[in-house]
């Protein structure tokens, strides 16, 4: 489901603060935000995977897109909020 | 001591095709390659810290550069490459 509202407004500040770097204009082959067509093959790899690529780092994204005070919550909220606006 | 000639063409093609993406530019943090002034602070960390980093990752920087295929002494070398150029 789509992240509540008031943890959507959290999310996107983690989203503005931590991922945007990359996926504001999509580089370093970072799925554009707000892209279907980048986003569709990830969504389907089903949200776990994407939760751990996300925690973990994956390819050239570090873990939790660099930022590690980032809690595993906040890291996973921030995946939901760009899946929804991406979708 | 800088790579000998053989490495450092070497090296300068694994900075090429991993290192530059973000190096070249000096994006998200990353000390700019041949920027005296961005290097003097990682160099004074020690070769080993920096080899570190760059096997592990760091802040922005995913594990080798984000290239999982690279050796340990391939990373090193090109480390030492950086190095040589930006110091």
């Amino acid at each position: 489901a789509a992240p509540a509202p008031a943890d959507s407004a959290k999310a996107e500040k983690i989203y503005k603060a931590t991922c945007m770097a990359c996926h504001g204009a999509g580089v370093l082959g970072a799925p554009k935000f707000g892209d279907k067509a980048a986003w569709g093959p990830r969504v389907a790899k089903g949200k776990p995977a994407l939760y751990t690529n996300a925690l973990n780092g994956f390819k050239m994204m570090p873990p939790r897109g660099g930022n590690p005070a980032l809690k595993d919550d906040e890291v996973k909220a921030v995946v939901d909020y760009m899946i929804a606006k991406s979708n």
